[in-house]
């Protein structure tokens, strides 16, 4: 595996491979790699004859009052699953490579991001898709890979894609979970022993919520109300949002429908907020 | 020459030409073609395999209160000129086709787009960098031209090209002018016969400027006062703004600084406003 710093050398390495007609897999991350992150990248293996990955803790995705400088990071340990993994080139730049003292253009999306994580996190999404815009236009992948469990992300740039007519597949992948159903994410580290037990309090309400479903609910304020009480069992999660909307519109639905729901939430354990979803 | 209307499909043939090897030379239009625009295609012809022109009066770059439903139109005259000219593809989408229901999302360049222009027309430039970042994911160019005389459209777009790692070349071309001075523009066809004369102070104002600096003059208020003095001998035009700015920062400068500096100007002709510069 090659690693390239620079983002005009990581260019012409992407022109290049696209001159000789190779399609280019795409997996952009903030590193501190797990499961999660491999099953993007066995897929982008598949159906790609390259695969490029990212490894970058973009700062401006973070509000001031956010775990940035706490975020964690091992790129050796990163590098090595990488390898292991047969990724072709890890892009690794540093912020200044990223964003120059004159910087001074961002990619927004606007309604989408308005709600669920957007609402907690006002500046957030816009951070999100202007790195992502600008690593598109630097890595020039014809596939790109995402997780579902960040759902508001996967879809507010699936909309940004098409409004500035992007010329890249975006590929939603299922969310990887641990044995007992924790969502995989890198800042489940932060979690002690005790918190990491109550983690699960997130999986086992959205399993509520889907058994409510399978049985004909379809009011939305019976099922949040019947995964608030499985939440609020736990001794340690505080819930921040439960939500209900539409996948397409992300508005708020009082009726479950089939094939166009989102079923999200945000819960603190302990000071680490974890988030957690079901497509339905 | 081929027409073509539908976003996806100019992407398609975009994309076949970059993966056969062929360089595209892209100039984004409004249309009402003038020697101004044919300039940056005679040079697009030079310099690329193939030159890709659009025409679209985008929408979102006009305020309410501005000319779009009276900017003037004539496609067929446009299409005889581009098929002079030998450009190979005209790219003509509809508002529809660029603009979906759910469109949402925008480009936008923060400081360089509060003065001039932008201080006139706060949500101009916004309009600018959106359709010019989908028309370049459309077009694919490799070289893009613009004219000098929009100053700070064509710096704000090298800005955004730069800030989001657009891979392509930004070429400003110089202005264009009728015999006695007065830049090229489309909205030139809005001046009644006594206005078309007076439009010329703008040009001579400038030249105005040249004359004090060629003469070792530094202070831009004097060099201000000079210009105001020039339009202001003329019956019919009413300044909006004379402004010196540095061309990088478009920061106001208090003297002139050589190799730094835009001179701009925008005047009411009647109800047709009108702008031009210089760039020392």
């Amino acid at each position: 595996m090659r690693i390239v710093y620079e983002p005009c050398q990581m260019q012409k390495i992407a022109s290049k491979y696209r001159a000789w007609g190779k399609t280019i897999g795409f997996i952009p991350t903030m590193g501190y790699l797990h499961e999660g992150h491999i099953s993007l990248i066995k897929q982008a293996k598949k159906d790609n004859d390259v695969v490029f990955v990212s490894i970058f803790v973009n700062p401006t995705q973070f509000a001031p009052n956010e775990d940035l400088d706490k975020y964690p990071r091992d790129i050796k340990r990163d590098e090595e699953m990488l390898t292991k993994e047969g990724v072709d080139f890890l892009f690794y730049p540093t912020v200044e490579n990223m964003y120059s003292d004159n910087f001074q253009t961002y990619v927004t999306v606007d309604n989408l991001t308005k709600v669920l994580e957007g609402a907690s996190r006002p500046t957030h999404f816009r951070g999100v898709t202007t790195v992502v815009n600008k690593l598109f236009n630097i890595t020039k992948p014809n596939k790109a890979y995402f997780g579902k469990k960040d759902a508001q992300q996967l879809i507010v740039i699936k909309r940004m894609v098409e409004d500035l007519n992007i010329d890249v597949e975006i590929i939603g992948m299922p969310i990887v979970r641990e044995k007992d159903g924790l969502a995989m994410s890198s800042r489940n580290k932060y979690l002690n022993e005790k918190e990491r037990k109550d983690a699960i309090c997130l999986y086992k309400s959205l399993q509520k919520a889907k058994e409510l479903i399978d049985n004909g609910i379809k009011d939305t304020q019976a099922v949040k109300k019947e995964m608030e009480n499985v939440i609020n069992a736990y001794s340690i999660p505080k819930i921040d949002y439960i939500n209900i909307n539409s996948l397409t519109t992300l508005k708020e639905l009082e009726e479950i429908k089939k094939g166009d729901t989102l079923i999200s939430l945000a819960v603190f354990v302990g000071k680490t907020r974890l988030i957690d979803n079901l497509w339905i």
